[in-house]
Protein backbone atom coordinates (compact mmCIF):
# COMPACT_ATOMS: atom_id res chain seq x y z
CA UNK A 1 0.00 0.00 0.00
CA UNK A 2 1.26 3.20 -0.89
CA UNK A 3 0.22 6.54 1.15
CA UNK A 4 -0.14 9.65 -0.37
CA UNK A 5 2.52 12.72 -0.15
CA UNK A 6 1.02 15.26 2.14
CA UNK A 7 1.32 17.57 -0.99
CA UNK A 8 -0.99 15.39 -3.04
CA UNK A 9 -3.27 15.58 -0.28
CA UNK A 10 -3.52 19.03 0.04
CA UNK A 11 -3.68 18.81 -3.93
CA UNK A 12 -6.36 16.51 -4.42
CA UNK A 13 -9.32 18.56 -5.76
CA UNK A 14 -12.63 16.75 -6.94
CA UNK A 15 -13.72 17.45 -9.95
CA UNK A 16 -17.53 19.29 -9.94
CA UNK A 17 -17.89 20.49 -13.28
CA UNK A 18 -15.01 21.40 -15.71
CA UNK A 19 -13.44 23.93 -14.24
CA UNK A 20 -14.78 23.48 -10.77
CA UNK A 21 -12.85 21.96 -8.16
CA UNK A 22 -13.81 20.87 -4.56
CA UNK A 23 -10.78 20.66 -2.30
CA UNK A 24 -9.87 20.95 1.56
CA UNK A 25 -7.72 22.76 3.33
CA UNK A 26 -4.92 20.13 4.69
CA UNK A 27 -3.50 20.06 8.42
CA UNK A 28 0.69 18.91 6.85
CA UNK A 29 0.66 22.58 5.22
CA UNK A 30 -0.90 24.56 7.96
CA UNK A 31 0.84 28.20 8.77
CA UNK A 32 -0.47 30.27 11.82
CA UNK A 33 -3.37 31.42 10.83
CA UNK A 34 -4.30 29.55 7.54
CA UNK A 35 -2.52 27.52 4.89
CA UNK A 36 0.93 27.93 3.94
CA UNK A 37 0.75 30.27 0.52
CA UNK A 38 2.50 28.44 -1.09
CA UNK A 39 0.03 25.39 -1.38
CA UNK A 40 -2.60 27.64 -1.74
CA UNK A 41 -0.53 28.89 -5.35
CA UNK A 42 -0.28 25.17 -5.89
CA UNK A 43 -3.99 24.98 -5.40
CA UNK A 44 -5.24 27.23 -7.96
CA UNK A 45 -2.25 25.81 -10.50
CA UNK A 46 -3.16 22.03 -9.70
CA UNK A 47 -7.16 23.39 -10.52
CA UNK A 48 -5.65 24.95 -14.15
CA UNK A 49 -3.51 21.53 -15.01
CA UNK A 50 -6.99 19.80 -13.89
CA UNK A 51 -8.73 21.29 -16.63
CA UNK A 52 -9.93 19.70 -19.59
CA UNK A 53 -8.89 22.02 -22.34
CA UNK A 54 -5.31 22.54 -20.97
CA UNK A 55 -2.81 23.71 -23.33
CA UNK A 56 0.45 23.35 -22.92
CA UNK A 57 2.02 23.62 -19.94
CA UNK A 58 2.36 26.64 -17.11
CA UNK A 59 5.14 29.44 -18.05
CA UNK A 60 3.92 32.02 -15.33
CA UNK A 61 1.50 32.16 -12.21
CA UNK A 62 0.20 34.90 -10.20
CA UNK A 63 -1.80 34.24 -7.24
CA UNK A 64 -3.16 37.34 -4.59
CA UNK A 65 -3.52 36.48 -1.52
CA UNK A 66 -7.00 38.34 -0.32
CA UNK A 67 -7.75 36.20 2.90
CA UNK A 68 -6.62 33.57 4.76
CA UNK A 69 -8.71 30.07 3.86
CA UNK A 70 -10.75 28.74 7.30
CA UNK A 71 -9.86 25.23 8.11
CA UNK A 72 -12.65 23.46 5.92
CA UNK A 73 -13.65 23.24 2.06
CA UNK A 74 -13.09 25.41 -0.22
CA UNK A 75 -14.00 25.29 -4.21
CA UNK A 76 -11.56 26.17 -6.98
CA UNK A 77 -12.98 27.71 -10.27
CA UNK A 78 -10.19 27.91 -13.17
CA UNK A 79 -11.58 29.91 -16.39
CA UNK A 80 -9.70 29.52 -19.63
CA UNK A 81 -10.31 32.61 -20.95
CA UNK A 82 -8.63 33.01 -24.72
CA UNK A 83 -6.63 30.56 -25.97
CA UNK A 84 -4.09 31.17 -28.65
CA UNK A 85 -2.44 29.01 -31.06
CA UNK A 86 0.59 28.44 -28.64
CA UNK A 87 -0.47 30.06 -25.21
CA UNK A 88 -3.65 29.99 -22.97
CA UNK A 89 -4.58 32.10 -20.63
CA UNK A 90 -6.15 31.58 -17.07
CA UNK A 91 -8.17 33.17 -14.31
CA UNK A 92 -9.19 31.02 -11.24
CA UNK A 93 -10.49 31.92 -8.02
CA UNK A 94 -10.87 30.08 -4.81
CA UNK A 95 -13.85 30.65 -2.49
CA UNK A 96 -15.26 29.44 0.43
CA UNK A 97 -18.47 30.26 2.17
CA UNK A 98 -18.90 32.28 5.11
CA UNK A 99 -20.80 32.52 8.33
CA UNK A 100 -23.92 33.65 6.26
CA UNK A 101 -23.36 30.52 3.80
CA UNK A 102 -22.89 32.87 0.92
CA UNK A 103 -19.41 32.56 -1.14
CA UNK A 104 -16.38 34.76 -0.38
CA UNK A 105 -13.24 34.53 -2.85
CA UNK A 106 -10.09 33.92 -0.44
CA UNK A 107 -8.00 34.11 -3.21
CA UNK A 108 -7.54 35.44 -7.38
CA UNK A 109 -4.72 34.12 -9.78
CA UNK A 110 -4.10 34.51 -13.40
CA UNK A 111 -1.91 32.09 -15.10
CA UNK A 112 -0.81 31.71 -18.72
CA UNK A 113 0.01 27.86 -19.87
CA UNK A 114 2.20 27.62 -23.19
CA UNK A 115 3.42 25.24 -25.57
CA UNK A 116 7.10 25.88 -25.76
CA UNK A 117 9.44 25.14 -28.67
CA UNK A 118 13.49 24.83 -29.13
CA UNK A 119 15.02 27.74 -29.65
CA UNK A 120 18.13 29.66 -28.42
CA UNK A 121 18.19 29.32 -25.02
CA UNK A 122 20.81 30.83 -22.48
CA UNK A 123 20.81 30.97 -18.29
CA UNK A 124 21.88 34.92 -17.32
CA UNK A 125 21.97 34.17 -13.29
CA UNK A 126 24.44 31.38 -13.04
CA UNK A 127 23.82 29.87 -9.69
CA UNK A 128 25.76 30.94 -7.41
CA UNK A 129 28.86 29.39 -6.50
CA UNK A 130 27.75 27.76 -2.72
CA UNK A 131 28.83 24.21 -0.83
CA UNK A 132 26.87 21.07 -2.09
CA UNK A 133 23.63 20.10 0.47
CA UNK A 134 25.92 17.47 2.17
CA UNK A 135 28.06 20.07 3.19
CA UNK A 136 24.99 22.56 4.91
CA UNK A 137 23.47 21.06 7.76
CA UNK A 138 19.95 20.85 7.96
CA UNK A 139 18.34 23.02 9.91
CA UNK A 140 15.05 21.92 12.47
CA UNK A 141 12.58 24.78 13.03
CA UNK A 142 10.71 23.98 16.17
CA UNK A 143 7.63 26.55 15.68
CA UNK A 144 5.08 24.20 15.76
CA UNK A 145 4.46 26.10 12.29
CA UNK A 146 3.43 22.66 10.51
CA UNK A 147 4.10 23.51 7.12
CA UNK A 148 7.71 23.78 7.84
CA UNK A 149 8.10 20.33 8.40
CA UNK A 150 7.12 19.56 4.78
CA UNK A 151 10.30 20.78 3.90
CA UNK A 152 14.14 20.31 4.06
CA UNK A 153 15.82 23.15 4.27
CA UNK A 154 19.62 23.52 4.01
CA UNK A 155 20.69 26.86 4.49
CA UNK A 156 23.90 28.20 2.86
CA UNK A 157 23.05 31.71 3.93
CA UNK A 158 20.41 34.32 5.53
CA UNK A 159 18.88 31.96 7.92
CA UNK A 160 16.71 33.16 10.72
CA UNK A 161 18.53 35.39 12.83
CA UNK A 162 20.26 33.75 16.01
CA UNK A 163 19.35 37.26 17.99
CA UNK A 164 16.31 39.05 16.82
CA UNK A 165 18.30 41.99 18.34
CA UNK A 166 17.47 44.64 15.21
CA UNK A 167 21.00 44.38 13.66
CA UNK A 168 20.10 42.83 10.45
CA UNK A 169 22.14 43.90 7.57
CA UNK A 170 21.34 42.05 4.45
CA UNK A 171 18.12 40.34 3.13
CA UNK A 172 19.49 37.71 1.32
CA UNK A 173 18.83 34.17 2.22
CA UNK A 174 20.45 31.06 0.00
CA UNK A 175 19.28 27.63 0.79
CA UNK A 176 19.27 24.28 -0.46
CA UNK A 177 15.54 22.89 -0.32
CA UNK A 178 13.52 20.03 -1.35
CA UNK A 179 9.88 18.26 -0.05
CA UNK A 180 10.18 16.57 3.10
CA UNK A 181 8.93 13.64 2.68
CA UNK A 182 11.00 13.81 -0.90
CA UNK A 183 8.72 13.24 -3.75
CA UNK A 184 9.68 14.45 -7.46
CA UNK A 185 9.29 17.81 -8.48
CA UNK A 186 6.61 19.40 -10.44
CA UNK A 187 4.54 22.53 -11.17
CA UNK A 188 2.90 22.40 -8.30
CA UNK A 189 5.64 21.40 -5.80
CA UNK A 190 7.72 24.11 -7.98
CA UNK A 191 5.23 26.81 -7.08
CA UNK A 192 5.14 25.76 -3.58
CA UNK A 193 8.33 25.67 -2.98
CA UNK A 194 8.74 29.34 -4.66
CA UNK A 195 7.13 30.67 -1.50
CA UNK A 196 9.36 29.03 0.99
CA UNK A 197 11.62 31.97 2.31
CA UNK A 198 10.57 33.69 5.52
CA UNK A 199 9.85 37.08 5.33
CA UNK A 200 12.57 39.61 4.27
CA UNK A 201 12.07 41.87 6.86
CA UNK A 202 12.75 39.45 9.57
CA UNK A 203 16.13 38.76 8.25
CA UNK A 204 17.07 42.92 7.07
CA UNK A 205 15.87 43.80 10.57
CA UNK A 206 16.57 41.13 13.05
CA UNK A 207 13.17 42.33 14.31
CA UNK A 208 10.09 39.61 14.38
CA UNK A 209 7.08 41.48 13.17
CA UNK A 210 3.48 39.89 11.68
CA UNK A 211 3.83 39.53 8.09
CA UNK A 212 2.08 38.07 5.38
CA UNK A 213 2.10 37.45 1.65
CA UNK A 214 0.07 39.45 -0.51
CA UNK A 215 1.04 38.86 -3.92
CA UNK A 216 3.07 36.32 -5.37
CA UNK A 217 4.33 35.70 -8.99
CA UNK A 218 5.83 32.40 -10.35
CA UNK A 219 7.47 32.18 -13.50
CA UNK A 220 8.19 28.39 -14.63
CA UNK A 221 11.68 28.30 -17.15
CA UNK A 222 11.38 24.43 -16.68
CA UNK A 223 9.30 22.00 -18.42
CA UNK A 224 7.59 18.46 -17.44
CA UNK A 225 10.66 16.49 -18.63
CA UNK A 226 13.15 18.83 -17.18
CA UNK A 227 11.11 19.03 -13.54
CA UNK A 228 10.91 14.96 -13.67
CA UNK A 229 14.68 14.70 -14.82
CA UNK A 230 15.28 17.07 -11.53
CA UNK A 231 13.60 14.28 -9.11
CA UNK A 232 13.64 14.38 -5.31
CA UNK A 233 17.30 16.03 -6.06
CA UNK A 234 17.78 19.73 -3.78
CA UNK A 235 17.23 23.15 -5.42
CA UNK A 236 19.12 26.00 -4.44
CA UNK A 237 16.67 28.82 -3.48
CA UNK A 238 17.93 32.69 -3.30
CA UNK A 239 15.75 35.60 -1.98
CA UNK A 240 16.35 39.16 -1.03
CA UNK A 241 14.39 42.08 -0.67
CA UNK A 242 14.55 45.17 -2.71
CA UNK A 243 12.68 48.08 -0.85
CA UNK A 244 10.93 47.73 2.73
CA UNK A 245 8.36 50.86 2.31
CA UNK A 246 5.27 51.70 4.60
CA UNK A 247 3.99 48.13 5.51
CA UNK A 248 5.09 46.47 2.77
CA UNK A 249 8.43 44.71 0.78
CA UNK A 250 9.19 42.93 -2.41
CA UNK A 251 11.11 39.83 -2.51
CA UNK A 252 12.94 38.81 -5.61
CA UNK A 253 13.35 34.69 -6.20
CA UNK A 254 15.37 32.24 -8.12
CA UNK A 255 15.63 28.75 -7.98
CA UNK A 256 17.88 26.56 -9.51
CA UNK A 257 18.36 22.72 -9.37
CA UNK A 258 21.47 21.24 -8.21
CA UNK A 259 22.87 20.70 -12.19
CA UNK A 260 22.66 24.21 -12.31
CA UNK A 261 19.55 24.78 -14.31
CA UNK A 262 17.33 27.79 -13.49
CA UNK A 263 13.70 26.30 -13.06
CA UNK A 264 12.10 28.99 -11.77
CA UNK A 265 12.02 33.01 -11.10
CA UNK A 266 9.64 34.37 -8.72
CA UNK A 267 8.87 37.60 -6.93
CA UNK A 268 5.91 38.77 -3.98
CA UNK A 269 5.23 41.86 -2.28
CA UNK A 270 4.60 41.21 1.42
CA UNK A 271 2.95 42.81 3.80
CA UNK A 272 4.24 43.89 7.20
CA UNK A 273 3.24 45.26 10.71
CA UNK A 274 5.61 48.47 12.23
CA UNK B 1 -6.73 76.29 -23.92
CA UNK B 2 -4.51 73.40 -22.47
CA UNK B 3 -4.51 69.97 -24.78
CA UNK B 4 -3.98 67.10 -23.16
CA UNK B 5 -1.17 64.73 -22.59
CA UNK B 6 -1.04 61.88 -25.28
CA UNK B 7 -0.93 59.73 -21.88
CA UNK B 8 -4.06 61.51 -21.11
CA UNK B 9 -5.46 60.84 -24.15
CA UNK B 10 -4.58 57.84 -23.85
CA UNK B 11 -6.24 56.47 -20.51
CA UNK B 12 -9.39 58.69 -21.50
CA UNK B 13 -12.42 56.46 -20.03
CA UNK B 14 -16.00 56.47 -20.06
CA UNK B 15 -17.67 55.40 -17.78
CA UNK B 16 -20.47 52.93 -18.29
CA UNK B 17 -21.68 51.83 -14.96
CA UNK B 18 -19.68 51.48 -11.51
CA UNK B 19 -16.49 49.39 -13.06
CA UNK B 20 -17.28 49.15 -16.68
CA UNK B 21 -15.68 51.61 -18.90
CA UNK B 22 -14.99 52.96 -22.62
CA UNK B 23 -12.14 53.28 -24.12
CA UNK B 24 -10.58 53.97 -27.20
CA UNK B 25 -6.96 52.93 -28.46
CA UNK B 26 -4.57 55.99 -29.28
CA UNK B 27 -2.76 56.43 -31.97
CA UNK B 28 -0.06 58.05 -29.56
CA UNK B 29 1.01 54.75 -27.88
CA UNK B 30 0.57 52.51 -30.88
CA UNK B 31 3.08 49.58 -31.03
CA UNK B 32 3.53 47.57 -34.42
CA UNK B 33 0.58 45.41 -33.97
CA UNK B 34 -0.96 46.81 -31.00
CA UNK B 35 -1.06 49.38 -28.39
CA UNK B 36 2.37 49.81 -26.32
CA UNK B 37 1.62 47.29 -23.35
CA UNK B 38 2.74 49.52 -20.96
CA UNK B 39 -0.20 51.88 -22.23
CA UNK B 40 -2.54 48.74 -22.15
CA UNK B 41 -1.47 48.15 -18.48
CA UNK B 42 -1.93 51.82 -17.64
CA UNK B 43 -4.89 51.07 -18.74
CA UNK B 44 -6.40 48.82 -16.66
CA UNK B 45 -5.18 50.40 -13.88
CA UNK B 46 -7.02 53.44 -14.25
CA UNK B 47 -10.42 51.50 -14.54
CA UNK B 48 -9.22 50.75 -10.37
CA UNK B 49 -8.66 54.09 -10.34
CA UNK B 50 -11.94 55.55 -11.17
CA UNK B 51 -13.82 53.36 -9.64
CA UNK B 52 -15.93 55.07 -6.80
CA UNK B 53 -15.37 51.78 -4.38
CA UNK B 54 -11.42 52.47 -4.34
CA UNK B 55 -9.57 51.73 -1.13
CA UNK B 56 -6.23 53.23 -0.98
CA UNK B 57 -3.34 53.45 -3.67
CA UNK B 58 -2.01 50.65 -6.20
CA UNK B 59 0.62 48.25 -4.59
CA UNK B 60 0.35 45.48 -7.38
CA UNK B 61 -0.67 45.40 -10.48
CA UNK B 62 -0.27 42.08 -12.75
CA UNK B 63 -1.48 42.35 -16.55
CA UNK B 64 -1.47 39.28 -18.92
CA UNK B 65 -1.71 39.98 -22.92
CA UNK B 66 -3.51 37.71 -24.01
CA UNK B 67 -4.25 39.47 -27.49
CA UNK B 68 -3.00 42.40 -28.95
CA UNK B 69 -6.38 44.98 -29.13
CA UNK B 70 -7.11 46.24 -32.67
CA UNK B 71 -7.43 49.80 -33.15
CA UNK B 72 -10.67 50.97 -32.23
CA UNK B 73 -13.12 51.00 -29.37
CA UNK B 74 -12.79 48.58 -26.08
CA UNK B 75 -14.46 47.94 -23.00
CA UNK B 76 -12.74 47.84 -19.84
CA UNK B 77 -14.32 45.94 -16.31
CA UNK B 78 -12.66 46.25 -12.87
CA UNK B 79 -14.28 44.58 -10.05
CA UNK B 80 -13.05 44.78 -6.48
CA UNK B 81 -13.81 41.08 -5.56
CA UNK B 82 -12.54 41.41 -1.94
CA UNK B 83 -12.27 44.40 0.28
CA UNK B 84 -9.78 44.06 3.22
CA UNK B 85 -9.74 46.23 6.29
CA UNK B 86 -6.41 48.25 4.17
CA UNK B 87 -6.06 46.04 1.37
CA UNK B 88 -8.72 45.54 -1.60
CA UNK B 89 -8.52 43.16 -4.48
CA UNK B 90 -9.12 43.46 -8.16
CA UNK B 91 -10.20 41.38 -11.36
CA UNK B 92 -9.70 43.46 -14.31
CA UNK B 93 -10.69 42.62 -18.31
CA UNK B 94 -10.29 44.51 -21.42
CA UNK B 95 -12.76 43.74 -24.00
CA UNK B 96 -13.35 44.26 -27.31
CA UNK B 97 -15.44 42.71 -30.16
CA UNK B 98 -14.57 40.64 -32.99
CA UNK B 99 -15.66 40.29 -36.47
CA UNK B 100 -19.43 38.30 -35.15
CA UNK B 101 -19.62 41.25 -32.76
CA UNK B 102 -19.00 38.72 -30.02
CA UNK B 103 -16.93 40.19 -26.72
CA UNK B 104 -13.58 38.68 -26.72
CA UNK B 105 -10.78 39.16 -24.09
CA UNK B 106 -7.66 40.64 -24.96
CA UNK B 107 -6.10 41.45 -21.47
CA UNK B 108 -6.76 40.11 -18.07
CA UNK B 109 -5.18 41.68 -14.93
CA UNK B 110 -5.38 41.68 -11.02
CA UNK B 111 -4.48 44.56 -8.53
CA UNK B 112 -4.27 45.06 -5.09
CA UNK B 113 -4.42 48.77 -3.73
CA UNK B 114 -3.70 49.32 -0.36
CA UNK B 115 -3.72 51.87 2.50
CA UNK B 116 -0.30 52.51 3.64
CA UNK B 117 1.14 53.51 7.03
CA UNK B 118 4.14 54.86 8.21
CA UNK B 119 6.35 51.93 9.31
CA UNK B 120 10.51 51.36 9.29
CA UNK B 121 11.04 51.69 5.59
CA UNK B 122 14.36 51.05 4.13
CA UNK B 123 16.00 50.85 0.32
CA UNK B 124 17.82 47.81 -0.07
CA UNK B 125 18.46 48.32 -3.80
CA UNK B 126 20.09 51.49 -3.91
CA UNK B 127 20.48 52.95 -6.73
CA UNK B 128 23.60 52.16 -8.83
CA UNK B 129 25.71 55.01 -9.69
CA UNK B 130 25.50 56.38 -12.71
CA UNK B 131 25.85 59.55 -14.68
CA UNK B 132 23.38 62.60 -14.51
CA UNK B 133 21.03 62.63 -16.83
CA UNK B 134 22.53 65.64 -18.43
CA UNK B 135 25.61 63.90 -19.12
CA UNK B 136 23.53 61.11 -20.60
CA UNK B 137 23.03 61.44 -24.48
CA UNK B 138 19.40 61.07 -25.17
CA UNK B 139 18.83 58.91 -28.23
CA UNK B 140 16.41 58.65 -31.00
CA UNK B 141 14.83 56.26 -31.95
CA UNK B 142 13.67 56.71 -35.88
CA UNK B 143 12.17 53.59 -36.25
CA UNK B 144 7.95 54.48 -37.07
CA UNK B 145 7.09 52.87 -33.93
CA UNK B 146 4.86 55.55 -32.70
CA UNK B 147 5.02 54.75 -28.62
CA UNK B 148 8.58 55.29 -28.75
CA UNK B 149 7.99 59.01 -29.12
CA UNK B 150 6.26 59.25 -26.31
CA UNK B 151 9.82 58.69 -24.05
CA UNK B 152 12.48 60.63 -23.49
CA UNK B 153 15.42 57.90 -23.14
CA UNK B 154 18.89 58.79 -22.30
CA UNK B 155 21.19 55.67 -21.98
CA UNK B 156 23.32 54.87 -19.50
CA UNK B 157 24.12 51.46 -20.64
CA UNK B 158 22.85 48.43 -22.51
CA UNK B 159 21.44 50.79 -25.45
CA UNK B 160 20.00 48.89 -28.75
CA UNK B 161 23.37 46.97 -30.23
CA UNK B 162 24.71 48.73 -33.09
CA UNK B 163 25.67 45.94 -34.90
CA UNK B 164 23.04 42.90 -35.14
CA UNK B 165 25.77 40.43 -35.33
CA UNK B 166 24.88 37.83 -32.83
CA UNK B 167 27.96 38.79 -30.34
CA UNK B 168 25.61 40.59 -27.45
CA UNK B 169 27.15 39.43 -23.74
CA UNK B 170 24.99 40.96 -21.33
CA UNK B 171 20.96 41.94 -20.84
CA UNK B 172 21.58 44.64 -18.62
CA UNK B 173 20.13 48.15 -19.21
CA UNK B 174 20.47 51.33 -17.43
CA UNK B 175 18.77 54.51 -18.68
CA UNK B 176 16.79 57.59 -17.58
CA UNK B 177 13.70 58.11 -18.82
CA UNK B 178 10.74 60.37 -18.69
CA UNK B 179 7.26 61.04 -20.73
CA UNK B 180 7.66 63.19 -23.75
CA UNK B 181 6.30 65.35 -23.65
CA UNK B 182 7.24 65.67 -19.77
CA UNK B 183 3.72 65.14 -17.36
CA UNK B 184 3.64 64.66 -13.60
CA UNK B 185 4.68 61.30 -12.21
CA UNK B 186 1.62 59.34 -11.03
CA UNK B 187 0.76 55.94 -10.61
CA UNK B 188 -0.44 55.03 -14.30
CA UNK B 189 2.64 56.88 -15.79
CA UNK B 190 4.63 54.85 -13.42
CA UNK B 191 2.97 51.82 -14.61
CA UNK B 192 3.63 52.15 -18.25
CA UNK B 193 7.46 53.14 -17.59
CA UNK B 194 7.85 50.24 -16.17
CA UNK B 195 7.13 48.22 -19.61
CA UNK B 196 9.72 50.84 -21.32
CA UNK B 197 12.80 48.38 -21.98
CA UNK B 198 13.23 47.19 -24.97
CA UNK B 199 13.12 43.15 -25.35
CA UNK B 200 16.02 41.95 -23.55
CA UNK B 201 16.94 38.91 -26.19
CA UNK B 202 17.88 41.62 -28.37
CA UNK B 203 20.13 43.02 -26.47
CA UNK B 204 21.68 39.11 -24.85
CA UNK B 205 22.14 38.04 -28.55
CA UNK B 206 22.54 41.12 -30.75
CA UNK B 207 19.80 39.67 -32.61
CA UNK B 208 16.37 41.05 -33.20
CA UNK B 209 13.73 38.43 -33.16
CA UNK B 210 9.98 38.87 -32.95
CA UNK B 211 9.43 39.27 -28.82
CA UNK B 212 6.43 40.38 -26.88
CA UNK B 213 5.35 40.42 -23.57
CA UNK B 214 2.82 38.16 -22.04
CA UNK B 215 2.72 38.78 -18.37
CA UNK B 216 3.84 42.09 -16.81
CA UNK B 217 3.84 43.16 -12.93
CA UNK B 218 4.49 46.21 -11.35
CA UNK B 219 4.88 46.43 -7.54
CA UNK B 220 4.56 50.45 -6.56
CA UNK B 221 6.22 51.09 -3.43
CA UNK B 222 6.05 55.24 -3.49
CA UNK B 223 2.77 57.13 -2.80
CA UNK B 224 0.86 59.18 -4.50
CA UNK B 225 2.35 62.34 -2.95
CA UNK B 226 6.06 60.59 -3.23
CA UNK B 227 5.41 60.28 -7.23
CA UNK B 228 3.89 63.79 -7.49
CA UNK B 229 7.24 65.62 -5.62
CA UNK B 230 9.20 63.32 -8.32
CA UNK B 231 7.18 65.73 -11.05
CA UNK B 232 8.42 65.43 -13.99
CA UNK B 233 11.82 64.22 -13.30
CA UNK B 234 14.06 61.47 -14.74
CA UNK B 235 13.59 58.62 -13.35
CA UNK B 236 16.45 55.68 -13.54
CA UNK B 237 15.19 52.33 -14.69
CA UNK B 238 17.43 48.75 -14.56
CA UNK B 239 16.29 46.02 -16.56
CA UNK B 240 17.97 42.59 -16.66
CA UNK B 241 17.20 39.09 -17.97
CA UNK B 242 17.58 35.78 -15.64
CA UNK B 243 16.98 33.22 -17.98
CA UNK B 244 16.20 33.13 -21.61
CA UNK B 245 14.82 29.50 -22.61
CA UNK B 246 12.25 27.53 -24.90
CA UNK B 247 11.12 30.87 -26.33
CA UNK B 248 10.35 33.00 -23.23
CA UNK B 249 12.65 34.93 -20.68
CA UNK B 250 11.85 36.68 -17.83
CA UNK B 251 13.30 39.86 -17.36
CA UNK B 252 13.66 41.94 -13.71
CA UNK B 253 13.51 45.55 -13.45
CA UNK B 254 13.90 48.48 -11.45
CA UNK B 255 13.04 52.21 -11.29
CA UNK B 256 14.39 55.12 -8.99
CA UNK B 257 13.46 58.83 -9.64
CA UNK B 258 16.57 61.19 -9.46
CA UNK B 259 16.76 61.26 -5.56
CA UNK B 260 17.12 57.46 -5.81
CA UNK B 261 14.46 56.78 -3.96
CA UNK B 262 12.79 53.32 -5.24
CA UNK B 263 9.25 54.26 -7.07
CA UNK B 264 8.83 50.48 -8.81
CA UNK B 265 9.78 47.19 -9.05
CA UNK B 266 9.10 45.30 -11.94
CA UNK B 267 9.46 42.01 -14.13
CA UNK B 268 7.85 40.08 -16.88
CA UNK B 269 7.70 37.09 -19.24
CA UNK B 270 8.33 37.38 -22.48
CA UNK B 271 7.65 35.82 -25.71
CA UNK B 272 10.51 35.69 -28.13
CA UNK B 273 10.96 33.45 -31.65
CA UNK B 274 13.61 31.10 -32.60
Amino acid sequence: MTSLHPLDKALALESVTPGQYRGHTSPGYWNMVGPYGGATAATALRAVLLHPQLLGEPLSLTVNFAAALTAGPFTVQAEPVRTNRSTQHWSVSILQTDAQDQPVVTTTATAVTAVRRDTWSLGDAPMPAVPPPAQCPRIALRTGVEWLNRYEMRPVTGTLPEQWDGQGDSSLSQLWMRDEPTRTLDFCALAALADVFFPRVWLRRAVRVPAGTVSLTVYFHANSAELAATGSGYLLGQARGQEFRNGFFDQAAQLWNEAGAMLATSHQIVYFKE
